[in-house]
């Protein structure tokens, strides 16, 4: 049953001893969002702690840096997650149990008890500043930065089309009430990996450009990921890199995997990059799709520029 | 002598056959508020035309599309310009001749008759949005697409440490009255020239590491620059990646010129760019400076280094 963010904070006011679940892998909204409510609920004297399947990335430690208290628990709030399958592996006790659901995705299934969703805010921080709002707790120097960092994360800075008037709104309230918002962004937004560097490099190096500059491609070797240790979130932000370049309707990122090539696309309008990526069977939003292809590396790229050029 | 945004209102409300001039080498703050008012009193009936040294660069052109007429100027006003040495070769004629200027920036040398300044302004487009509230003009798309411009490339989208509350509680309000935020994030932050990106990837190719880590250096021979016609703008944005890298405390660019080594060095707290470059008699800010030196680039490089590493 869908209820109101008034409805949950009346909830949770009724509860105790209360388990927050943040989703696997976790990302700068769900550790907002769920140690944003943890601070609120310990500060109204409740017992609660945060669940997650993976340590929280160390670049989060201003706000995450707290211990937690032993939990027996007897309500279970989960934040920012779709759906079971993003719990991971240390989270499947959780199945079937939770009690409420705090998100805004459109795709939430509807797995909790009470689900409290927004599915146009940017961030589920900005549901959750609503609901510190709600619940009255006492603003602190790690909450706000908690949820500055989820409402920052999950827009890109305020970049993503995402972004509304409500996102600046909370951004300026947070702000306000002291969210170090110069030292946030530049820990997120500013700072790269020395491995990002090294997968950056490759892909400058290997752009190659096809069909009058309108499609740029680069080409991932197995041999760098594995001799760097590369994990899928590395490789997200470099697929949107061919896209970036000027004049450039469709970034292609062709990525070697064991037994083929997974192929990322980003587009720009009007250019629909599902339709492409369904011609090899597979799939996505009109932006940004993907599909696994197999041959050599000329081959699929062959296949795949035939198709992009009938396309622009 | 400076006056406030009320008077500056009630002193353009006043006058007609307005000049509006604009900085050399124009960007999004200088260009948002100098079309964002040639709106404000075209719409109030007062003829207004823009005058700037440079033709506004393609990308501003959701907001610069427009036919001035001609004038016979008899009263002048320069936004977003510090000193006079930045009209330009082509507004030399106005220089002594400014009746009003209105400007964020602490530097502003007092050149004209009067001075709105706001210098906690992130952007000057934040002045002339009060500045249009004041006017009482009818909010139009290129105005708030004008204005957002301005507040978002000044801001680095938000990012940078000069952000206020105000500077989003503006971006609400603009958004609110239609600007087209994602678009404009798009054209402005994600869209790299392909010169943008040969110069990244030597950049990269070229990075080394000293003083364990803390310390990055990238070397643009002369020889690239010249084949690719870059100019000043496009370092500016490679000068930042050094500092970008984890760990990397004081990041370092050196361009060769005709008869040296530009240096520009970006430091992250607590190093002081400023002091390092003073010992080579070059200047700046506490996380921004650069000087000149000369010699071979290994001598350079040398000379850097040892002071870096007694500063770290």
């Amino acid at each position: 049953m869908e209820i109101s963010v008034q409805q949950t904070a009346a909830r949770l006011l009724e509860k105790d001893d209360i388990a927050i679940l943040a989703h696997r892998n976790p990302d700068g909204d769900t550790l907002g969002c769920a140690y944003a409510l943890y601070y609120a609920l310990t500060s109204l004297g409740k017992r609660t702690a945060i669940y997650c399947s993976d340590p929280a990335p160390e670049k989060y430690d201003y706000f995450t840096n707290c211990s937690m208290p032993e939990l027996d628990p007897r309500f279970i709030v989960a934040v920012d997650i779709a759906s079971e399958q993003l719990f991971g592996s240390g989270l499947k006790k959780f199945a079937g149990m939770v009690d409420l659901c705090i998100d805004h995705h459109p795709s939430n299934t509807h797995y909790a008890k009470e689900l409290c969703l927004r599915a146009n805010a940017a961030a589920a921080a900005e549901i959750l500043y609503d609901l510190v709002c709600e619940l009255g707790a006492a603003w602190t120097q790690p909450m706000v930065d908690a949820l500055y960092t989820g409402v920052a994360t999950d827009t890109g800075c305020f970049q993503f089309a995402n972004t509304t008037a409500r996102t600046h709104q909370i951004a300026a309230d947070l702000i306000i009430r002291g969210a170090q918002h110069a030292m946030i962004n530049q820990r997120m937004f500013q700072t790269k990996s020395r491995l990002r560097l090294v997968l950056e490099q490759a892909a400058l190096e290997n752009m190659e450009f096809y069909c009058d500059d309108r499609c740029a491609v680069i080409a991932i070797p197995k041999k760098l990921l594995l001799e760097n240790g590369a994990d899928e979130s590395e490789l997200d932000g470099i697929a949107g890199l061919p896209r970036q370049v000027e004049g450039v309707l469709v970034g292609v990122t062709i990525t070697e995997r064991e037994k083929g090539y997974k192929v990322s696309l980003r587009t720009q309008e009007p250019v629909d990059a599902s339709a492409i990526c369904a011609t090899f069977g597979g799939g996505g939003h009109a932006r940004a799709a993907g599909c696994f292809l197999t041959g050599t590396l000329e081959e699929v790229k062959a296949a795949l520029i035939k198709t992009i050029s009938e396309a622009l």
